[in-house]
């Protein structure tokens, strides 16, 4: 019963015709590889997950992770999935060949995650989450902690976490209260509690590196007194072995919805005198630093998303094209066959909003990741600036975009199998329950609302929007080109239009009316995202048409186009219009919700 | 730990302001009732519902059904609460006094239903269903079957179901092949296998009795061949006890994805030699008398769905109203204490949607309620009539809207709750896999497209859409006496001209070319449905804006009715505007989804 992971087909075009992945051979640090390298790493990559990852991924929402009384036990298979991504080395994978890395290039290995998100998005939450962390340790670390902690975490003998929020401050930052005092040998004692700390507890590894934010006694209050430390489950002697248990408790697990394979739990540190926590970098500069880990993780979630998005559409697909059932409505002929029912025109209309949507986020999150191989590897300066100005614009909608279309596709995909949807004996359910994760952590939609509109565009006077509205043009000229595009190209212009109009409107009240100018950020938040959407879908159309123009192409080829084209003429007439409306109470400043009383309700 | 069950003032609002139910106690039937007696049985049914229905609704989730190897066990707090139920009175309720009734009308019925949907929705899918099944046999079963049956099923010890999916057909009740052969004593031997029945089994009542649609040997293909029989899982000897066991088999339990504690069952009749049925009504008029229960059960359907989203409000807005966390942006004091976040204004966006969602579809369920009473109790023939025209014109939006726009608000609850919403440990993550089903079962959103648009408008020379253009005007007219309605007053009217239009465009095209102009009827039954949830605020609007015109009114009532009237301008000027795309692209007869093909997927 194997699992179809993501599509082949389609992962080729985004990284090899949208994006164009192979010219990174040509930069320094890839010079030694080749195409046949990158496919050998995601072929890796697909059977690892079909083997180790997409073995388990029911059996660990049905068997979640408890609490025997003395340690967090989990499915067997976690560890094996664990393991076996570790010795494939996709734990080490984006380090230089001289830090054992092998050195490949970002958008290849977040194509690798996505396979494994694909087969266990709960299960690969830990080396997601792991890989972070160390590359936060990797950047900000000293060379001590680099050496102490890095490499058996690129072995896979520590796991590490990001530890944050706290019971009572969720995403207000700026309210943490776990305290870190200092002590005479240098390191810190940790007070305090976190919550929802996924994989702050488990049983495949022999270490957990957790990076936990706390307020240094005296530091001043807000975010600029947040400083990030080091904090080991167990501590690490300065030969690498292990010591002391550290004093960090696991206080509960939680249950979730879905997502259960990766535990959540509540971790108490400092109750037993102090858990010994060693700073990163300096004092109250904790935030600036886990920001490298939080927009890394921005990206990783966006994927997780578009890719369980992804797995549901793969799976209804498939149903629908095998399901008999009814007939055409002009058809009054009982005594004809019945037919699958991916000839009914509204089950086509789910299947192309869910192609759409998951298409559309793998390629949205790609489209960030080879910006951010640009931001550090293009090859001049002005170059890698430019990369990182869009970037920066645009990761709240990386984040936020796929999260709710990702969920949104799996609601569909339920729908498309009608009862056998809802239950559990089919894994669209699961696709579905584990999604609703999604547009919560890393950032709700309405923090990541505020953030694009209360701050990312307005940066470097707004350098970010300039340089996608050329992106963008371009694009559009090309497109002039294809008559089969010739419906598409007057929405997307008056769609960047409508983007501009609604940002000036909006941020020329900015300083005169903070809140309500941002009391409708999350509308923004959707009609940006829309928009950029919008032209991923044009982007794709225009290779999907260049791909046509070759000749002798094969049939499954013309067909994999047409659908490419198809899916783009359904995003940008039937969901980029929604900005119409949108527009409308943006720009009128409507504040209904902003001028709702407590009491009224 | 007791649960918000509704809100007893929007109640009360809705029935005695919106809908003016007290003028119920003019008509014949009601004349010897009162308003208090309304009150009470809604007070009974409000206190029933929290004490045994509400505590175990967690319970019930997390230890649902299972086969024993014997039979199927279930929480005894399952029996405990029907028979609570059964002892008030509530399954015999809308019978008249001379059938041992209480001769209550439907409406205040349907509310009391809404008590105990709220308290658990799974466990009062078994009076729903049994309620369906008994009201389908009084109406169209002979003296000696409603004589056999009825008393039973009305004092609780027979529960009933509806029989009708079957695992290779779903939706297309044509192609059932279950069969029914007819027997020397006049009943048949019913052969075939059913799927997805709700209450299939269960071990609360001593009997079940199903109504299972079958086809007649030799009887016409499609749907003018098929059959409605009762058929009991324990056989019933003349004098009402019970006898043999019938040949209907338990086949299997299916695991949902939430309603857990409503079994759904596979069923085998006759494995054995054939199940003992007995033919209700005429042969092959089957159908026709199977969509009495189910017009019933789709009101229900939407009022439960409505009520699942209620109850994931009443949730959120309690715990926006305590949660503290951040602080406005304009306030850059990170010293400043935090506030609510009911005081964000994208959490009250966030509460404000599920508002105008769930009153809009509680009241959108009571209005149908209302027209169903009218058509069988108003004073004269003429009034029936106009008001079936009406409720069976709205049916797929009574049942469609709320179940979609119910699953909206919960999944908005739990975005309201963040990492809270999304654990076990709090309780709207269940509603919303509650809810999930609701879109599903009861014929699914796109049946319902293609019903109203391609059946519905088109009866009686579109007699319905007419009654309903005097319904809007009306109120038009009186509200454009109040000032504070003013800005509502065109997007509705211009709504309804949208309406129209599109109507006569689609239905202009429907002999030509029938598969096209129903190929984007979902999306017309949501511009319906926005159409008409936006009259039906408007009106709460304008009995709120009647409310607050009276003299010496207390301050509840005046931040009730204030909160109706914003309710209303959150859904008149968030949510109707998305019918200028829909309308777009529905006259335009867009081909996208009609026109792509299997292999371009």
């Amino acid at each position: 019963m194997s699992t179809t992971l993501l599509n082949s087909r389609d992962l080729d075009f985004l990284l090899y015709e949208l994006l164009d992945t192979e010219t990174l051979l040509k930069r320094p640090r890839y010079q030694d590889h080749s195409r046949e390298v990158f496919n050998a790493t995601l072929d890796t990559a697909h059977t690892i997950s079909q083997r180790y990852f997409a073995n388990h991924n029911a059996k660990g929402d049905a068997n979640e992770p408890h609490f025997d009384g003395k340690a967090v036990q989990m499915i067997p298979e976690t560890k094996a999935a664990w393991d076996a991504l570790a010795e494939a080395g996709f734990l080490a994978a984006h380090y230089d060949a001289d830090e054992d890395g092998l050195q490949l290039p970002e958008i290849i290995l977040r194509a690798a995650m996505a396979y494994f998100n694909a087969g266990n998005i709960a299960t690969s939450a830990y080396p997601f989450l792991s890989i972070g962390a160390a590359n936060l340790i990797h950047s900000f670390g000293s060379d001590e902690q680099k050496a102490t902690y890095l490499p058996a975490m690129r072995e896979g003998r520590f796991a590490g976490t990001m530890a944050l929020t706290e019971p009572n401050q969720g995403s207000a930052l700026a309210d943490i209260t776990t305290t870190a005092s200092p002590q005479p040998d240098g390191s810190y004692h940790l007070r305090g509690q976190k919550m929802y700390i996924s994989g702050g507890d488990q049983n495949i590894t022999e270490n957990i590196i957790h990076l936990v934010l706390a307020k240094i006694d005296g530091a001043p209050v807000g975010t600029k007194g947040i400083s990030l430390f080091i904090c080991p489950k167990v501590l690490v002697n300065t030969d690498g072995s292990l010591g002391e248990r550290n004093d960090v408790a696991l206080a509960g697990l939680l249950h979730k919805m879905g997502y259960r394979n990766t535990t959540s739990t509540v971790l108490s540190f400092g109750e037993n005198g102090g858990a010994k926590g060693y700073l990163i970098g300096e004092a109250h500069k904790g935030l600036n630093y886990m920001f490298q880990m939080m927009n890394e993780a921005r990206i990783g979630v966006g994927l997780g998303a578009a890719v369980l998005g992804y797995q549901g559409y793969n799976y209804s697909l498939n149903y629908a094209r095998e399901r008999p059932q009814g007939r055409l409505p002009s058809n009054k002929d009982p005594k004809s066959a019945q037919i699958n029912i991916i000839q009914h025109a509204d089950v086509r209309r789910m299947l192309l909003a869910q192609k759409s949507y998951v298409e559309g986020a793998l390629a949205l999150c790609l489209y960030a990741t080879s910006l951010y191989e640009d931001s550090r590897t293009a090859d001049t300066e002005h170059q890698r600036q430019q990369a990182f100005l869009v970037l920066d614009l645009i990761t709240p909608i990386v984040k936020s975009w796929p999260s709710k279309y990702g969920l949104k596709a799996n609601e569909i995909a339920i729908q498309v199998l009608g009862g056998a949807g809802y239950i559990r004996e089919y894994p669209v359910e699961q696709y579905y329950r584990d999604n609703r994760l999604n547009p919560i952590h890393e950032g709700t939609e309405a923090i990541h609302g505020i953030d694009i509109l209360g701050r990312k565009v307005l940066l470097h006077n707004g350098a970010g929007l300039t340089l996608f509205n050329e992106t963008v043009a371009t694009s559009l000229v090309e497109a002039e080109k294809h008559p089969e595009l010739s419906t598409l190209i007057t929405p997307v212009s008056d769609g960047l239009q409508t983007l501009n109009k609604v940002t000036t409107t909006l941020i020329s009240n900015m300083a005169e009316n903070t809140d309500l100018s941002l009391a409708n950020a999350t509308v923004y938040l959707d009609l940006f995202g829309r928009v950029l959407v919008s032209w991923l879908w044009l982007k794709q159309a225009l290779t999907a048409a260049r791909g046509l123009a070759q000749k002798n192409i094969h049939e499954s080829d013309e067909n994999f186009y047409q659908g490419k084209i198809q899916a783009a003429r359904y995003y940008i007439q039937w969901e980029l219009p929604e900005i119409g409306p949108q527009a409308d109470l943006l720009c009128r400043f409507d504040d209904v919700p902003f001028t709702m009383k407590n009491e009224w309700f």
